[in-house]
């Protein structure tokens, strides 16, 4: 089989960390080109994505890895250029517009794959398959970092369509809405902005569903200097728990550490861009992505107490 | 044909208004049942949706027009004990719940019908059809009114999930997105808060969509105590007009009456809930309710200078 050629456009940190090294790593695909606006000086690089569809060699497929803002426009493009398309999470910045795509690629008979990272680690699966057909007494989810280490300096997230602290807490909902056995809905949501601050710092949020009378809690917070907690816990009425650490990393049943192997995160998601490929088929879960929009339909607002 | 048999749950103002005279105006409706916590004393009135489910005698259907904190429940348990269920608007707080229904209703083979009552101004369909496959060079939708007219002494239009001036102006989406000829994308929204409310009272909005490359723009606001300003105006590129006023009752084209007859809106909506359960069908539109989840996405914050 002929390889991939693939472009990623946006060179940004989680590009130069984690996307291109799996594609580097994965045989069914080629670096063809990059997108960087200025400092890339590699002979495949192109200043626009514009000009990468225009004169780039024989290009099969992108990875878009931009903010999520302009993603929109720019995988339109892209299917319309008839390239299969990979986006980073969220897809877009609203579920207008990925429904958009999710038909585009459906008439042009193009793979899009809209990707949650933290779906990818092994412990996830294995928690979902743990948990399948049972009934959720308690579920805690605990999404607690510090903004200025995981986003120093950086305006965006607080400026509208930023996401604000939802930026990471949409890998909790990516995994809670895969593990959890049945329906998530959002009941309440508390939302903390900073003044001045057009997305929120922190947010408590509680759901219910009909595969648990109990309660099932989630604290999203970026106001953790002293590291970060990304645990979500989930107890059964048989009395079975199951805790996801670290993102999704690792995992513990009934307290012990219970191994499980598998790719790693972007691994994984390149594997399966590859078979999806193949298969002519589309993946897009918009769920995580309702989630956070269902937080904003029933928020209360607060003004959080701390200046950015 | 025996009549189908609806109960009303939720007597408010809409329901005495518009749902009663539209069931009792309509041969195949029978009133068998209402529902409201207290003061009513009609002999078919019950206390509780729960109640009507366990006493009344022989339901088929159902018209749920209590506010929409509620309704998903009373929906879920109408579904569950096999009647038709009609959703007021906005069919649920979230996109999560109406997307449930959808799917419990397609299980049961029930007929799910989430309304907007503005799409059924015969007006409405007349715009749609003469928009129909042109470009659009200009949209300007403008949805005022006086709040203390509209909702005097409310509080829950101001509480979290009460939507605020997005009540009124999902339907002007509700409108715009059936007639816009393409797809409508939030691009920009400035949502503009009271001090202690959790829903905005004012909100502009800016559209973009591949089926124009002009100004596509929304004023909603409900601080307008000189009477209400309810149109949408749109221009195409080959120098046609159309704008409708009063909320979708009446239509101008190229500035000149453009008569049209309809049932009007209530009852056209219980003629299509009859032909609906007819065909085993459902009618569930979700996207007035997704773009006003995309303005929240995507909107910046202001601080209204009016408290509430």
């Amino acid at each position: 089989m002929k390889p991939i050629r693939i472009g990623v456009v946006g060179l940004g940190k989680i590009a130069k960390d984690q996307h291109l090294p799996a594609i580097r790593s994965n045989e069914r695909f080629e670096l063809a080109a990059t997108v960087e606006r200025s400092g890339a000086t590699s002979a495949i690089n192109f200043p626009s994505y514009n000009e990468m569809l225009h004169s780039a060699d024989r290009l099969n497929a992108v990875a878009i890895t931009t903010p999520p803002g302009p993603r929109y426009a720019i995988a339109r493009d892209c299917l319309d250029a008839g390239l299969h398309v990979l986006l980073e999470k969220p897809p877009t910045a609203t579920l207008a517009e990925i429904e958009d795509l999710r038909e585009r690629a459906a008439n042009r008979g193009l793979t899009l794959f809209a990707t949650w990272h933290a779906q990818h680690n092994a412990a996830v699966a294995e928690a979902a398959k743990l948990l399948s057909g049972r009934r959720v007494e308690q579920m805690k989810i605990v999404w607690h970092e510090d903004v200025e280490k995981w986003h120093p300096g950086q305006r965006w997230i607080w400026e509208a369509g930023g996401f604000g602290v939802f930026d990471p807490g949409i890998n909790a909902f990516s995994i809670a809405s895969l593990i959890f056995p049945g329906s998530l809905f959002v009941s309440q949501a508390e939302l903390f902005f900073p003044e001045g601050a057009d997305t929120p710092i922190a947010a408590d949020i509680r759901f219910e569903s009909p595969a648990s009378g109990g309660s099932l809690e989630c604290s999203l917070d970026w106001r953790h200097a002293s590291g970060e907690e990304w645990t979500i816990q989930l107890s059964t009425d048989d009395g079975k728990s199951a805790s996801l650490l670290d993102g999704g990393a690792r995992l513990l049943v009934d307290g012990k550490p219970h191994p499980v192997e598998g790719l790693g995160e972007y691994p994984d998601i390149y594997r399966r861009f590859a078979e999806l490929i193949q298969r002519r088929q589309s993946q897009v879960d918009v769920v995580p992505l309702r989630m956070v929009a269902d937080c904003l339909l029933v928020g209360s607002r607060r003004l959080a107490a701390r200046r950015i």
